[in-house]
């Protein structure tokens, strides 16, 4: 009885990508509510503005690493996505799953944010990544085991996505690792990992990655 | 006169579905804003942090209710948009009050994490559900009665989703009564019950709900 | 030069219907954020948490009630959008300046919401609505003059978009009228207006509006 | 390896558009939130209302004016986006960069309304609206190098648009300029330059921008 309707619900990919859409550009935009003009009442003078906002400079940074997280986020979900045939309702459960961690990001990234020296706040922050990866892996798998993928997909591409996310998480592991020294490192090192990302070089070394 | 504008207007499937996953996304990602770092001053140690968010998790568990309530609304009115030919101006009206039941939960949320422990948050948490069912048996009912359904929509589509609707509201409804004994009781009742939905058994008895 | 870019400026409709979606979505949803749970401190009985949530009723019902009229002027550009052929820049333009209408209404609700009895209240409320409607209007005239219009559109299509508008401001005006007996009456009349539109009577006087 | 996965990422032009519109759309609602109704506490007659409201106007001109920036920018990646064949996951990541200088609008928004008289309050909006045309720019051109155009877009689509954008920004680097007279003299002509583009003359000396 049950399974009839679990049979004809969530098979739509595109109302997927387009919640996907909306809950990625509202995560990415809250992030900003973090970064507040001072208030009128403290500042006197046009140096004491610019002081205000110099001391708001390591948010922004955080802030940065965070959208930049999204975007990298958003890149791989959106590769899966695009070579779905179909959904079917456990991979819809997955992929809200997915954007479950997706919602929980600008209060990662504002308690980063506040306690940028604390390792609580680090861990947090790594857990939520952590979280992310693990649910696009899930995805991605559960994606390739149904057979929802569609006939023109490289052969590759489970391996491709599954070897993607584990080196990433790795790099992101020891990242929070360093955390053992100091929350600065940690930060240095994902926001060198993400540069990398970004940056997609073709070549040497990193073009392996 | 006006019912020749009426025929024009609210014909657009696609457009309710941009629209539906819009305010699913906001209201997914407001329900966040609810979940606070707390203020640096209060925090004078990485234990006195750890505290303050250990404080904060009966807070993401609500949060994590509410997402996942969300979710099941938004497969379920998924599942409807699917087998639509087209809409009216009626059925476009029935789904904006559908959207106006999901635009209250981060209200309901925020209630439900502030006052945990008292029926009347739990009770308006639960009518919220209710007004999100209701609103979704009428726009299914809708459907099916002014024949907007599309040629290759299973037969029993209509009885399927209004059984599934009746089934999980009769146990939302058991669970508010809980509340009667205690609302942790209600809460963790409810939580079963979306669990039970999310991962869609397919056999045995908790398959033919 | 110029008009040369302008010649390829602003001619999608899918992404200006994409926009529209967003912006009404998430103006939708923010309204909630008006409606917030009384403060844990201030609340010691589950008695005076009902008597605090009896005290938003009023600012539930100006909820509903911008909730209802952004649900109406989406309706009604939908119904444009939907039989465009193509956009133009010029269009575009006249749409965005319809969209900042709609971003103004969390504000205009909030005023409206914390200052009921004030006719300014009101008033600006109203503001916003001609707004809303002078540029649907604007709109609808530019789509007939730059011959926009899909081949398919109803002959009479822009008769009946400019009558539908032009009545409805009417009956809004009169209703912000209402406000020199009392902004109680002009709310009342508002909301009778509004459910007339959303019930859309399809015979009678009420039929023919 | 790394490089077989890059081939088959952020390919999506229909995801790019559609995560852009989103941002777009949340960002330009969330500068409403800057507009806050008076404290009811502080407003003891009709007048005092009328007065506190009436100071909110130059916090409204400044919304307008961001607004209007956002649209701008809209409106020009959308001409980008349009003439696409398909996306690379370099554009896709220059086109993240223009979106995270949208994702700051709000926050560059409130600190103008803020301190509107301060020239670093100025120069910070200035430097985003750079930002703005640098990510566009930069799409526009990678978009043509890397031969990503579709096969029907005008042969100098990209003479047009890194014209349109420098000429703007120089508009927009001189408007900077007169904060040295005063910030009133700069929003000033900021708003006109603006008000230009939506306008979009078509001919004269004002239709060769």
């Amino acid at each position: 009885m049950g399974t009839r309707y679990n049979l004809i619900a969530g098979q739509s990919v595109e109302r997927l990508a387009a919640l996907s859409d909306g809950v990625f550009a509202v995560a990415m935009t809250l992030l900003v509510l973090d970064l507040r003009a001072p208030a009128v009442e403290t500042i006197h003078s046009e140096a004491e503005l610019g002081r205000a906002l110099l001391a708001l400079s390591p948010r922004l940074l955080v802030y940065l690493m965070s959208f930049t997280t999204l975007g990298i986020f958003w890149v791989g979900q959106q590769t899966q996505l695009n070579h779905l045939a179909r959904s079917d309702r456990d991979l819809t459960w997955l992929h809200l799953g997915f954007l479950f961690a997706v919602s929980l990001m600008p209060f990662s990234t504002s308690l980063m944010a506040e306690f940028i020296a604390e390792r609580t706040a680090l861990l947090l922050y790594w857990a939520n990544i952590l979280l992310l990866g693990a649910m696009l892996f899930a995805t991605g798998r559960h994606m390739l085991r149904a057979g929802l993928l569609a006939g023109d997909a490289p052969a590759q591409i489970g391996l491709w996505i599954e070897r993607r996310i584990l080196i990433a998480q790795t790099l992101y592991a020891f990242g929070a690792l360093l955390c053992l020294v100091n929350t600065y490192w940690s930060l240095g090192f994902i926001l060198l990992v993400q540069a990398i990302y970004v940056i997609g070089p073709r070549r040497g070394v990193l073009g392996r990655i």
